[in-house]
């Protein structure tokens, strides 16, 4: 296909989009234009977005939306020129009333002018900064997935939306935890700083080595456990609600945008 | 004394200095000119002088230094105008080959062309800014001094200086410790970012109910013990180094400056 570049070419967000719209990449995006931001995908019918949209403003650390685009509206084009939320993730999943119905590459033929498209900040972000702050996370040198969590901490509900705090966890050293406060605070767009730092008890969680969503990894007995709030939050508290129509990102396969990870630093 | 106002009316940092001056307030300096930087106090002969220069570049964290003078100078115009570091602290030490062998009002008839002083930054100005920030101290509720503690981290040693780095101890919540870790990351000329969270027995400290230097303090169920370097560190060091000559401040006799604590915020 002419123009398209190969998967390990994607240097730029919109050529990482290009091969998700020509359908020659369907996997997850993790690696894909590195630099560049990612963000969780939630689309909702214009009934249901109003109370979405006040639920992610009132849980900014696990909500923190990147982009709202206007009902009907395929593009958003503060993510990339060319960007068409219809076509340009990899896989998506689609559920009708809270139910899984389908999983497809491309939703053109789902497209209704009510839709709202929410673009949510996720955490590859800062695992860049945190990384380039010489900081290693465990789950990527296990090569596993983050360790997810569901606590005891409620978020703020708005209409139907409501449902617990899920966090990720990386364990870190007292003295990188510290670091990883400070890195991670630059970066409110994609989650920002930690919600909590060393006693899982407190905030729910009965055992770190059963995570609700991910892999377990291991934690050394010198680190502390350091939890941010996570972009299955939303996720969950949506399909909870069970919308009669929804339209997520399937698991790992993410939007790549435009922006650089560097333009969400807030200092 | 014509000029020199009452200690409760101290309210900038030259008007509390004039109150020491002129003898009329010999005292702790805590709450003396609120919102101004206070300082610790080392003066040494030039001989010993480059080595602990170098000591303090070498550990920041620990010896933030905020003005260091010209041989033989007792001003310091970048701290204040009129300052005379001979007169205008509450009370000074003296030491001999790290003996203590004085305390007074006033150093003048002491004072010595080659003496150099370092006026080093303390944790009272970032305890404002965390109280600013709605974060309760312990100390200060239960009205004793901070808990301090010597640890098993080894400072970076520099000529004859060297020793273990001495940290203070406020206990708090988790969200509080990593809004504390934002709030005094602002601040690296007043010891900055904590330097441990929650395992004391990680940095050598065997107890926290029995403190080195300060009062031991309440720590609750739900809190971690968050550690910042302390300015202990540098007079303990210097006090091993058992330098010929010697003036400090007396504990908690501190001097106070006519800079804001929110002029040395970083961002």
């Amino acid at each position: 296909m002419t123009g398209v570049p190969p998967v390990a070419l994607a240097g730029t967000g919109r050529e990482a989009r290009l091969l998700m719209r020509h359908g020659r990449h369907q996997g997850h995006t993790a690696g894909m234009a590195p630099g560049h931001v990612q963000g969780n995908l939630v689309i909702l019918p214009q009934a249901d977005a109003a109370d979405f949209l006040r639920f992610c403003q009132r849980n900014p650390q696990a909500c923190p939306l990147l982009a709202v685009s206007e009902p009907g509206d395929p593009h958003l084009r503060e993510l990339g020129a060319d960007l068409d939320i219809r076509t340009d993730l990899p896989r998506y999943r689609v559920w009708r009333d809270g139910v899984l119905v389908d999983q497809a590459a491309d939703v053109t033929g789902l497209w209704r002018d009510d839709l709202v498209s929410f673009v949510i900040g996720c955490s590859f972000s800062f695992e860049q900064a945190l990384m380039e702050a010489g900081i290693a996370l465990r789950h990527v040198d296990e090569g596993r997935n983050v360790a997810m969590y569901r606590t005891s901490i409620a978020t703020v509900p708005a209409g139907v939306f409501h449902g617990p705090l899920v966090v990720s966890m990386r364990p870190l050293d007292a003295a990188s935890a510290i670091r990883a406060v400070q890195v991670t605070s630059r970066f409110p767009r994609v989650h920002g700083a930690p919600v909590h730092i060393g006693r899982p008890d407190l905030i729910g969680i009965a055992d770190l080595a059963r995570p609700d969503f991910g892999d377990p990894v291991t934690v050394l007995d010198d680190e502390l456990p350091v939890f941010w709030a996570c972009g299955v939050t939303p996720q969950a508290v949506v399909m909870a609600a069970r919308p009669a129509f929804c339209i997520t990102h399937a698991p790992g396969c993410m939007l790549v945008t435009d922006l650089l990870n560097q333009q969400l630093a807030s200092f």
